[in-house]
């Protein structure tokens, strides 16, 4: 059984229903090919209804049924009702501080297409706006080229407080960014484009490219409660970076508050005596296990793993060599960061009570060091007993989170309400079911 | 129109539209009574659905209609559909330190019955489940004399770590609790209590009553947000008194979190180099703007203010005339108190993004004073701008809260399931629709 919420608003009708267990079925198959009588079974409808569901699906070529008939089984029951990976992806991308991403993403999660491009942080608006349209117009033709046929939409991912109604970058720090439309000047690129015809047009919608800009820390979150496994309902997600960012999932849902602002985990006030942060505070959370927290405490400015200029990654390496060779100064700073960073999350466990806190960014490039510290320190924080059923694990998207996240809102609508994919061809008259 | 959302697990079928569609129909009328036509414009359903929703609620007593015909109009048109008090009550206990209080609440949100007792917290667990049991009894029958009918459940308010599936309380500390199976020990007492007859029986109950044991600030959250505006589907409730307690709402459902202990506020670490809790830890919130704190910074011990065998109303009525006189000590506790408790609910308004936080317990009490002072610490600390659009108002439940909260949950299996409710009537042939 799964774990499928439908949320309508309001008023229900009769084509909700169907609208509802169509996207019930295409969320089982995401964790694998059933067949007819597998898919009855995991959504409990009756076998009559998900073979017309599954006939439906097939029509608007979601699915493909395959595979050989079981030994001994008649016709259709032994066939494996799959996913189809080529109709219709999803385009992420992330704006961040120094790099661009953008990836396709189908609707079974896998990935068909990735770029990732250096970009200069100092940049203007309109310059980062074009390159950012020219990446996406790059991965949306990739796709096309290796079978995709259908775009579901293009979800951004911007490292600020985004207005996602309107998808305007409110504030973006790190970028100098202040009341940036975000959401109109990227549309403003791509909405004459070719590959217009291949967008699905949603209902309500005014342009056929569907657009949408959240924050990046929001995306990410919903990348990794996606790709986790579907009993985890209840996630907690905090990466690191220059700044320490996070999100919320309840009960399968990101939570975005009352205008889209939630999830600023970064600057939760830890200690009143603490260290003066970048947003003019006293003690917030990210300067007790920032980046820059770990690199000043784990070494010398003329040390190379404070340069900057290096990449990220390579440093890490280097931090990660040292304690493993025991290095009293590196091992003294991972306490530090560990435990700092356990603190702040043992808010969020008493807050939330999720089932998982996933952590991101370079607390799981770290993770074999800091994990145990977290666990250490939430066990001597969090009220509930046992952590009130909470596990600590590693995301495995790396960098690529807060793109794969956009992409995945970008599939939102499909994977909701599949009958906005059009239908390739009419299905025929059902055969007699055999069993 | 409304913000209600109809959850599902899983797959849909026609008669959860049916539900929902008269879930719906109850939630608007309980801002109110409509005409069929008003009630057909808030849900945007059909008016032809709107009158087969009214006819089933009318059958199944929960609404009717009444006043007379607008001047003009012909027959039903002007006719009022309103909810019906009488027939369904939920009944909520609170179990709390000092005090045990249980009321009976109707469908309309109307308190039908209210009582409330000394109870001494050093009593061994069965004598206070006695009592309570009792006292449910007392309500019960009460509201049965005035005219209820039916019963929709008994909710529990308890303070302390709740298991709701099992309802069993983990912790109380206040109550020296731990592992009581609450749930158990007073359906004992209740089950064959004679008014089982006028339970609702609810699907896959074993047995006619229903009884629930959660959280009492969940519980009280639940109640904040039943009373609240209802656009506000983002809420957050901080409470206090000898400790601080909350929970939060999002999208219009309190976050339970993975084993139901969410909402862990009082425990927040908010000063590394604070006061040793009551919990072990360090720098919790409620170090900084419980009670305790309040009256040690207000008063020397011998202060009047200070003696726990007068009643606390009284004492903090005495603490309010000395503020209001511009007693400088009076006022220097209070700025000290309600800026911590501005700083706490800083990091909840940070995380969440509610719409509305509404402040309880002796935080409302004293409102006049800690309300522009936790404004004040919000517009420092919050990062999005305009505090994210929250706003901070003042409880107007008082100590009525986390009952009033038990009772809302004690109906909510009928809000959320009008046909739960049994048939009182068959509908006659419907009327030819006049207009």
């Amino acid at each position: 059984m799964t774990g499928a919420t439908w949320h309508l608003s309001g008023r229900a009708d009769h084509g909700d229903v169907r609208r509802a267990n169509l996207a019930l079925v295409v969320r089982v198959l995401r964790s694998g090919p059933r067949t007819r009588a597998g898919l009855a079974h995991d959504t409990t409808l009756t076998k009559a209804t998900v073979s017309s569901l599954v006939g439906e699906l097939v029509d608007r070529g979601l699915v493909r049924e395959s595979g050989p008939a079981t030994a001994g089984a008649v016709g259709r029951p032994g066939q494996q009702v799959a996913l189809v990976g080529e109709r219709v992806v999803g385009v992420g991308l992330e704006i961040n501080v120094d790099y661009l991403a953008a990836i396709a993403l189908d609707v079974r999660g896998d990935t068909r297409v990735a770029l990732r491009q250096t970009h200069d942080p100092s940049a203007q608006v309109e310059q980062t706006v074009d390159q950012a349209a020219r990446l996406v117009a790059d991965v949306v033709e990739r796709a096309l080229v290796r079978g995709a046929s259908l775009l579901a939409g293009v979800g951004v991912a911007a490292p600020g407080l985004v207005d996602v109604a309107s998808g305007v970058v409110r504030v973006a720090p790190n970028l100098g960014w202040r009341d940036v439309p975000l959401r109109d000047l990227l549309l403003r690129r791509l909405d004459p484009h070719p590959w217009d015809a291949v967008a699905i047009p949603h209902a309500r919608a005014s342009r056929p490219l569907q657009l949408l800009v959240d924050n990046e820390a929001n995306l990410a979150t919903l990348a990794e409660y996606a790709t986790s496994d579907t009993a985890d309902r209840d996630l907690v997600y905090v990466t690191g970076g220059v700044g320490v960012g996070g999100g919320i999932v309840v009960n399968g849902h990101v939570v975005r508050g009352h205008a889209g602002f939630a999830g600023e985990v970064g600057h939760l006030p830890v200690d009143p005596a603490g260290e003066r942060c970048g947003c003019g505070r006293r003690g917030c959370w990210e300067t007790t296990c920032g980046l820059e927290a770990l690199l000043r405490l784990a070494a010398d400015p003329d040390d190379i793993v404070r340069d900057h200029d290096r990449d990220l990654d390579e440093r890490l390496d280097l931090l990660l060599d040292r304690a493993r060779s025991g290095d009293t100064r590196t091992l003294q700073a991972f306490d530090r960061v560990g435990r700092a960073l356990g603190h702040g999350a043992s808010m969020l466990v008493n807050l939330v009570n999720p089932r998982v806190l996933v952590l991101g960014g370079y607390f799981a490039r770290l993770g074999e060091f800091l994990l145990p510290l977290v666990e250490d320190e939430l066990a001597s924080r969090v009220v509930a007993p046992d952590l009130g059923g909470c596990r600590v694990t590693l995301s495995r998207l790396g960098l690529a989170a807060a793109a794969t996240g956009a992409a995945y809102a970008a599939l939102q609508p499909v994977l909701d309400d599949p009958t906005v994919v059009p239908i390739v061809r009419a299905s025929p008259v059902p055969e007699k079911e055999t069993q």
